[in-house]
This record gives C-alpha cells, structure tokens and sequence, in this order.
C-alpha cells in the first residue's frame, strides 16, 4: 500500500483550489427531522462538470510532466470521469481523447465534445475499450487516466472533504462506493484533518464488491452489477482498496427502492439535482437511524449527471 | 407612494439574518459562453420552503407585535407564499391559516400541513378566496398577510440583493416580475447598495400586465394570463407598482419556448431545480444578449417548485 503524507493533501487542496468550484454545504430542516440526526450535504453536484471527478482528473493533469502534457491524455471512462477530464484538458490546454463504446448515450458524447475532446468509439465491451485505449496510447505516448485507481486522483478527490474541515467537523462522513476513489479521498481526508471523524461507506446491494471484498481481505470484481446506481457498478483497483480495509468503518448496503425514495426526496426538498449513486448516502442514513442518532453527518452529494430527457420531452 | 429609508432595508437584513439561509451564488462556465456575459446565479430555489417568499413572509411575521402574533396569520395565497408563511409561523410558534383553493394540488396541501398550518378549503374562485379569508379574518382577528403587496414583504424580499451586494456589485440584476414583490425588494436594494447596478424585469409574454402597466402608467390587471410559469400570474399591486414604474430600467417579455429552453439549460447544466417563473431571467438573457454583453448580470432564482411527480412516477 502507497502511504499519503498530509503535505500531498494539502499540495492537492491548494495546487487545485482555482480551477475548481468550493462547493456549497446545503442544510435541510426538514430532512434533519426525517434523518434524526444534523445533515450536511456536500454538494460536488454542482462541481464543474456536474461530479467529484473534475477533482481528479484537473489534479492528475496538473501533476503531468511538461513532456506528458504535449503528448495529451487518454481515457476509456465514458461517464462523469470523461466529462471531467475532457473539461479539465480544455481548461489546461492539453489534448484529451476519449474513447467511449459505440452504444453511449449521445447526451454523455455531446457534453465531450462540448469541452473540446476528441472521441474513439469502440465496441461495447470493457476488453475492446482498454484494447484500443492501449492502442492509442502505444501509437501517440498520450498518458492513460485511470477514473479512480491512480493516487493523484484519489488526492484530488481529498479535496472535497478538506473543503468539508474547513467549515465544520462532522462526527460521520457518508460516501458512496464505487472503485472506490471518492471515500479513499474521504477517509485520508479524515485521517490527517479530522481524525475524531468516521467514514463510512453506502453501496448498492445489487454491486456489493467493495462489501465483500473488504469482508474477505481481497479484492472482488463487480461481475454483473444491479443497480440503478450507474456510477456505482466499478471494482475496486489495488489503490483504493487498502484504503477502504483500513479507513473505513463500515460499508451499507442499499437497494434500489431506498435509493429512490432518498433522490426523490432530495430533489423535491432540497431543489438540487442528485444522480442515485448519490442519493444512496441519504438512504444509508434513512436506513440505519440508530447508527446516527444526534450526530453531525457529511454526506458526499458526489454528482448530479441524469438523463433529464424524459422530464423535458413528454 | 411609500418612501422608504435605508435603516429599514438594514434592520430587514439583521432580522431576518437567523431565520433564513444567505443561499449560495452559483456560476456555470459554459452558460456565461452561450449567453455572452458574466452569470451569477443566486439560488433561492435553496431557500427554506424552496423559494424567496421566505424572506417576506418571515420579515412580516418578526414585524408584527405582541397581540398580533397572539391571534395569528392568514393568507389566500396556496403557492410558495403559502408554503413560506406556514413555516415562518411554524418557527416563531405563530398559529397560521392557509386559505386554498379545494382544487389546489395535494402536494402543496401536504407541504403546508407538514408545516404545521391549518388549511381552509373554498371554492376555486378568487372571489370566493378572498371571501373565506375576509370572514375568517373578521372572526379571529387574525392578520392577513398579502403575499407581495405589501412594505414588510417587500422589505424582507429586499434582503436577497442586498446579500449579493456583499458579495459582488454586478452592472445588472434580471428579476422576474409576477406581483412584483421581488423585483421591488431588489430595486431598492440596487438604490441604497449598489445604485450604478441597473434592475431588469423579465416577464411572461402571456402575463405581460406588468409591461403594460408600466407603459401606460396605471395597473392593469392580470385578467386572463397564459404561461407555464405560475408564479407570474398575478397582478401589480399599488406597493409594487410605482417602485418598478420608477426604478426598474425595462421589463422584457419572454415566451414559455424560451422559458423552457433555459430551464432545461440550468437543470441539465447547473443541476438545481428551477421553476419556469425563475427560468425566464436567464430566457431574457438569452434572448437579449447585445443589451447584457460582457456584463456581470445577476439572475434571481426565484424559486425550484416544480412537481415532480411525472418525473418519478413513469
């Protein structure tokens, strides 16, 4: 495992702090009284781009090489990590190319192509995107981005927590888990500036690899993920995976219905858009009052990337 | 017309200060590009109760003295200005009573009764609103409070600039006029804190009372409007009126197209939730760009009541 020093954190927090937004931290009476407990949302949602990610991938670019950044950068993400760096390659000036599967909802390659990327469709399948992301890579000496398993983006995504102690110190930070980088950042957030505060997990029940692999000491892949939580359906990778087993209290376990209930919640209450695989920090606390009764709660709010189609053309 | 003082619009600010959320200003890259100007959101759709009417209702309640609050609050508005005077009382522990309409959506029942206030159903008539409320006034001695004609209502709605004024000083602030109870409040915070920022209207071609009113220099009454957005429904009263007659710059009309495209924009681009009566001042943007270029403009985001239903029920 790669030991984090807290300078790396703080490097990250102020090397990024003027190509980001400082989200804002929203409050809700009214789902306080439901919750029982003081909730915190911590709104990456209306981060540049729309998610977390754009605090990974702006912090990978900015620690490239001067040689690394002509030669650009690639990434087979199609989803919030693609956006993200496409942004944030428009942003530094470096080129930035994508490589999405043929099948990609056109709304996720116009918001690309929108941030000035270059898009390489390929088959459907994860082996013909990281086939051909290789073969891009190989032919052009462009630098692969992994979405999360990569400890400049496990730093960057520290941010948004260090942001969170900057304001207040909560008793409990929610995140959710996918591959696993927004609450590794999370919780070595915790460790250096907030040691008092817990992190917990919220993962669905039908893409339990981060629960099972934290329970049985290795790392499970996410074979065939159930979930309406799209963001949620990754494996672990080898960097944030120690991170989990060691920082994290406890992983919950969510199913779909609850997740549903908790973004319906959230949008009619707290008037902000929220993807499901946000939501389910809202529903870990619904479902386990006991565990947060009283206390102070974060809840990483960590992108708001729906598909709005339906509501604007029926 | 009323005169009012600096003092008063400051005592506003203080009071009101512990009781309601300095909602947050948000900025979007990508729209400031396709609208040629410098965008600052400020979200009172993040508000309590979702919407600025907060900041009136609540100033009014805090205005009331002794004897007044012992007998309670009435009001026939059933939209947001029910919603935040049925908080506020709840709050400061005032007994309120909401006067609506017997068709009036259940959601909007259930938000009121969450809050605490009694609700009187009448016939779905002005008329017979209006009634109700008179007799139920006349019985209890309660105090009708008007959701926007009205100095304490427009003194609390005035809080909103003057929050942004401590942040920035924009070249314009785009308000949109239904009532006019928030463009009044905006327009003489413009005059006392930053009086070189100019006040513009935005207004549904449908329900274009307010633009005639000010071009023929007397009220005319909202008679038969047609538009989406239905906080913009209502008529100039004879507090709102002369304040936007003397220090509103323009008020520019807008049709439901326009106001649909841009709320599409800020729910697909900014990730809140926004009411067609909030959309329309970014919709005036748009479609006046010459008259905003380069300027650093403030929209008031009036509100995110949207009912939501289609969207999680299909």
């Amino acid at each position: 495992m790669r030991y984090y020093q807290k300078e790396e954190l703080i490097s990250a927090r102020n090397i990024l702090k003027p190509f980001i937004h400082n989200t804002p931290i929203l409050k809700s009476r009214l789902v306080n009284e439901l919750a029982g407990c003081e909730l915190f949302f911590k709104c990456e949602n209306l981060q540049k781009a729309g998610a977390f990610k754009m605090r990974g991938a702006m912090h990978k670019l900015l620690n490239l090489t001067k040689e690394e950044r002509v030669k650009g950068v690639a990434t087979h993400s199609s989803g919030n990590f693609g956006s993200a760096l496409a942004l944030s390659a428009q942003i530094l000036g470096v080129s930035a190319t994508i490589i999405m599967p043929s099948n990609a909802p056109q709304v996720k390659k116009n918001a690309v192509k929108s941030y000035g990327s270059t898009i390489i469709e390929c088959e459907p399948t994860l082996e013909a995107r990281e086939f051909t992301t290789a073969e891009f890579i190989k032919q052009t000496g462009a630098t692969a981005c992994h979405p999360y398993n990569d400890p400049q983006v496990i730093l960057g995504n520290s941010t948004a927590a260090q942001e969170v102690f900057e304001e207040i110190k909560p008793d409990v930070i929610v995140a959710p888990v996918g591959g696993g980088g927004l609450i590794s950042g999370t919780a070595l957030a915790c460790e250096f500036f907030s040691p008092h505060t817990k992190t917990y997990g919220a993962e669905p029940e039908g893409a339990d690899d981060a629960f099972r692999s934290v329970r049985d000491g290795f790392i499970h892949p996410s074979l065939s993920p159930q979930t309406i939580a799209d963001g949620l359906r990754t494996s672990l990778g080898e960097h944030t995976f120690p991170i989990i087993r060691d920082k994290v209290e406890e992983i919950l376990l969510i199913n779909d219905e609850e997740i549903k209930i908790a973004m319906r919640l959230i949008w009619e209450r707290m008037k902000i858009i929220v993807e499901p695989s946000s939501a389910i920090t809202l529903a870990a606390v619904l479902k386990n009052k006991k565990l947060f009764a009283e206390q102070k709660v974060v809840l990483m709010i960590s992108g708001g990337n729906v598909d709005l189609a339906g509501f604007f053309e029926s």
